[in-house]
């Protein structure tokens, strides 16, 4: 595709051509701007389909998101069911099915503001932990919205640690059912999203209690809502959880049940069943289960951490070339803001983030898709480092861009602050992204006992996953780097990360054991050692994704400069980690102080180099401006006509001054009209 | 006052008593929390005073929070002219004045939550910058609300850098006026509060110009809506810029001047005079000026930045005694998330903070009104170390607190997402103090310039101000630490940060000189070390922190044990920054990697410490129950049935579904009401 087509591709209306100082940045960069986004998106016809996708649902007028800075919570809820309504129509009218090429690129094309995902999930459990008969009754229904799905399972008390559910289901032989109880305040279901206010249904996980006997926590599906008029079903008490600081448009719920009985046939019964006469059965393997929740955080680093963070990038970095405040040198004209070495330092080691990110969510995809093989196989055997990598980078990238988009939210001072720059939602959204599907210090300490349980194998021999083979050849060694260009060599700074990596693990490992043995009980020894533990997880963390980003930089092409652009990248990427978490790498001397004033001279050259092409690295993301929707960050850089036209739509512009008549009326000044 | 009265002071609506695991933490604590209550206050008479003006304001149902989280922008605004007008009403009624010991605990009384602060402004410029007769002309006005003021400085294309500003006011003779002109979209004025729906006037910022000769920027007074309806003036555009992350109860205006004229008397005058006949008059020392944008950050660092931790700090630790999650130890019931350590490190160290910068806050104070009364006696030498300290620590301070308040967010899980955990508002809120009065960086970097020189002077022999004579005596010696016990000595650890501060300082000025020296021009090689003296002024900033902290626990009385767990939170504060930046001090052996695991031990040891008095450590900043208003953080900890029963006042549940009837009735099953 040509560069006129990639223009009019990305622009939504035009202003009155581009930003001069926006134009000049694009004239000469040192690589191909197509190339590399289809290398980000996996091959040229990708990025065709992706494209198409974007314009078939941008070009329609009901998925428009004009209005999303000004709406109310009831107007996004209200927006985000009629698109979820509208979406299936525009499937069935585009050809796009669920097993289409298509299918990826509706979410990332809608940006998420879409209502039932989960009524998906409802969907997904019944698929996953139903019966063939279970799945042949509930999910036609449920596809063609015929009933509208939740899950509940979390409580008003209860997160993470799914045992301590308290809400019941007690087999009642005589009547066949189960009867679902509440027991307290702290057993309510709370935060289910679709349950507020849409479901009509929902599946509630419960301890199973049969003849007295309490069987764990189990899944059930329930009718909460009527199907002729919406009103409660007898027994429930459900509704809105109120406003949050993002995901209005979701209709998160409460839910309490009061002797609600459901027929023994809606107790999800693939690996568990409750016979007629109150013999509990247990069958199969649950592992499949796990695999979904990694599927979904693997998922979710590219859709909801990485993606974020290369809009925030794509805003923050046209704007600054955009903006102009103060000056560099004296007489001349203001400067470009990401002229200056501080800006720089905000906004490009993010940048490079954003891909050493996006090449790790590949690799945890290759992962799990090599993992989906061998489970359909019967071989579990990589289920551990799959649920282990899958948690810790969730963990890792989620908190990263969350951060690194509030800094790209303040890099744009005043105006980020704006609704309308886009970025404040950007930066609400992200927060989540950090507790939902397994809050990250959770993750990182699950992470951190597969870790400790592989150095402990590494270390006596045993044999133990390829990824972390690297944890058993430990080398004390010292950083051979001479000069500041030696820290550009990737070999040297991946050595340096695994090294940290391996001693902070070790180490903790080694306290540990020293604690067990001093007679601290296991518990206990483990509570101590979780502040390093955490820091632990996170170097093993940064020195795969070093170590995967130099290696992706090794495989690609060198046509196009693509190669020598990544390179860049990379060396920014992990240099920036260096200079920023310095005393990890200094402190057995593995990294001199000497050495380390190598890092930071090459760390800040490498912010000039990265300057040059850092529009072109931001457009190659391929947003269009109806995606970014902000006002700062749009392809011509018409920032300040934007931010006003926008303005004056806004409801505190459109509607009458509500406090006027009622409180300054009455005290202004009323002799004179001019003083 | 006894215990029980500072519960009924402290708590809202009893949720039928305090909860169990709350009540359990507040049994013994290990000093007086009522001793340091009135330490925070600085006195007991002001903790009394302080309290009565929070009773008469929260019972009065116009400054009523009750709704904050479900309202609109429209209805933000109109309550918080509400507020502000009433005031005016209560301050009379309860014989309040501005210069009254009372005062200060209005706005904190209000959680900031008013308008017309802008309107101060514009009364506090004409009243620093207007001339004996404008001030007799304007300010009774303005002090009566006969006329509501704003001051338009900063513009869409300009901010800090006020010499850019585009707006130009030109002198005409003929008739005595100045005519203002916004020449083109980025020199419409944009942002300034109480603009967009409420000012009649405001003082705008304007290029002068007179017979062609540009003076520089000057204010005028400009009248923009009609006293008589309010509309605008001719000449006048203006109008709300819009929903912000934050702030939404302000009119933050934008204003497009087309040949205005204001008559030669709106030009305040005190500095500088355009006479009649065009001569343009400078006189006297604008040098007071500084002192406003001073006094602003130093007083916003206290309401706008520890203010929030305190209470962010407050509600996060309030529930983590009361949320219980997984299990510590098998077989016991599962824990109070406090008593995981990496709860312990999210929040204990942030709370230790709260307490350090509110010293420092005090410090900054001091420093300020010994600088005022020399200012009186008109010795303008201690301006630059205010100027540079000021700015320093607004940076600091409230980038840290902004940054821990997102912690405590995080901390709470999925409920510290709820806009009804009070979290949210502080954290959007809070993220805007490190832009407004002065983008911090570039704060940073005023204050690098003002340290280097100090480093240079110092270097060459001539005097100081006492606050920075340290640059002058550098000590290259190693930390004499043999066990961890060693590092709970305050010489010890502010020695080391003395250590750090003065090495960042010394080799970036060496750095600068070695530039310049080597032919790079001035402003090129002040660019290329920017980067490096942020991270000295840090330094710097955490230097004196620490230092004042440990003087003020030195000073402190024994009795009550405010002394003992003062200087318990100081060593954490003290020990969490070397653990966390522990680069800074291993990179050039100052602290060995062996005395690094000493200050981790004992970082790691006071978090157990400080986790026995967390409770009573918040209780202390006696924030009542409206002021916070939190579901998680009431005084009672009843938190999940808040969190039910102000769930239900939600619009989402108390108006009727609008998806409903238009998208999801004609989708449902329709043949039975049940499935």
């Amino acid at each position: 595709m040509a560069l006129l087509e990639t223009r009019k591709y990305l622009q939504g209306s035009a202003l009155g051509g581009v930003n001069p100082d926006l134009a000049s940045e694009r004239q000469t960069p040192s690589f191909s701007v197509e190339k590399l986004t289809a290398l980000l998106d996996g091959g040229e016809e990708n990025t065709r389909i992706r494209r198409a996708v974007v314009e078939a649902i941008e070009s329609d007028p009901v998925f428009s998101r004009e209005n999303q800075y000004f709406q109310s919570q009831n107007e996004k809820y209200e927006a985000a069911v009629r698109k979820a309504v509208h979406l299936q129509k525009k499937m069935h009218e585009m050809g796009w099915t669920e097993n289409g090429p298509e299918f990826k690129y509706i979410y990332r094309a809608l940006s998420g503001e879409i209502a039932f995902l989960l009524h998906t999930i409802f969907m997904r459990s019944i698929s996953v932990l139903g019966s063939d008969k279970q799945i042949a009754k509930w999910i036609p229904l449920a596809m063609q919205y015929q009933l509208i799905g939740s899950y509940a399972q979390t409580e008003l008390g209860h997160g993470t640690y799914l045992q301590g559910l308290e809400t019941t289901a007690v087999f009642d032989i005589t009547t066949q059912e189960f009867i679902l109880n509440t027991p307290q305040i702290s057993a309510m279901k709370w935060w289910p999203g679709d349950m507020g206010r849409s479901a009509t249904h929902t599946v509630v996980f419960a301890q199973l209690y049969v003849q007295g006997k309490c069987h764990g926590v189990h899944p059930f599906i329930v009718q909460i809502r009527s199907l002729q008029d919406h009103s409660l079903c007898p027994g429930i008490t459900a509704g809105d959880i109120g406003p949050k600081m993002s995901f209005e448009h979701i209709d998160n719920g409460y839910l309490m049940l009061q002797n609600v009985r459901v027929p023994r046939e809606n107790m999800l019964s693939k690996f568990c069943e409750v016979q007629p006469d109150g013999t509990y059965v247990r069958r199969g393997s649950q592992q499949m289960n796990y695999l979904t929740m990694t599927a979904v955080r693997v998922a979710l680093i590219s859709h909801e951490a990485v993606t974020p963070l290369m809009k925030a990038c794509t805003i923050a970095i046209r704007y600054s070339v955009v903006r102009r405040q103060s000056k560099l040198k004296p007489g001349e004209e203001e400067a470009k803001i990401l002229d200056f070495q501080t800006q720089q330092e905000k906004l490009l080691p993010h940048l490079a983030a954003a891909y050493a990110f996006h090449f790790i969510s590949n690799y945890l995809q290759d992962l799990f898709n090599r993992g989906y093989e061998e489970i359909q196989r019967e071989n579990f055997s990589m289920l551990p480092e799959l649920h282990a990598f899958s948690s810790g980078f969730k963990a890792i990238v989620t908190q990263y861009c969350a951060s690194a988009v509030e800094v790209c939210l303040w890099a744009c001072g005043g105006h980020g602050y704006s609704l309308l720059s886009g970025l404040p939602s950007l930066c609400t959204r992200i927060l989540a992204s950090c507790i939902y599907e397994g809050e990250n210090t959770i993750l990182f300490l699950q992470t951190a006992r597969f870790l400790i349980k592989c150095f402990m194998a590494a270390s006596a021999g045993h044999p133990v996953p390829p990824s972390v083979t690297y944890l058993a050849a430990v080398k004390p060694g010292k950083c051979p780097a001479k000069n500041k260009f030696d820290f550009l060599s990737p070999d040297i700074y991946t050595q340096a990360y695994r090294h940290a990596a391996v001693r902070l693990i070790s180490s903790t490992a080694a306290k540990l054991q020293v604690l067990i043995q001093s007679g601290v009980k296991k518990h206990d020894a483990w509570n101590e050692c979780t502040v390093q533990l955490v820091q632990a997880v996170k170097a093993h963390c940064l020195y795969i994704t070093v170590k995967n980003f130099a290696e992706t930089v090794e495989r690609l092409e060198t046509k196009g400069g693509i190669q020598k652009i990544m390179k860049h990248l990379c060396d920014l990427f992990a240099l920036h980690g260096i200079f920023s978490n310095s005393g990890v790498f200094l402190y057995d001397g593995h990294i001199s102080g000497a050495q380390m004033d190598m890092v930071t001279a090459s760390y800040l050259d490498l912010l000039a180099v990265i300057r040059k092409d850092a529009v072109p690295l931001v457009d190659a993301f391929d947003f269009t401006d109806k995606t970014l929707n902000s006002a700062l960050g749009s392809y011509d850089g018409q920032v300040y006509q934007r931010l006003y036209e926008w303005a004056r739509k806004s409801p505190t512009n459109t509607q009458t001054n509500p406090a006027y008549e009622k409180y300054l009326k009455p005290l202004l000044h009323k002799k004179l009209s001019k003083l």
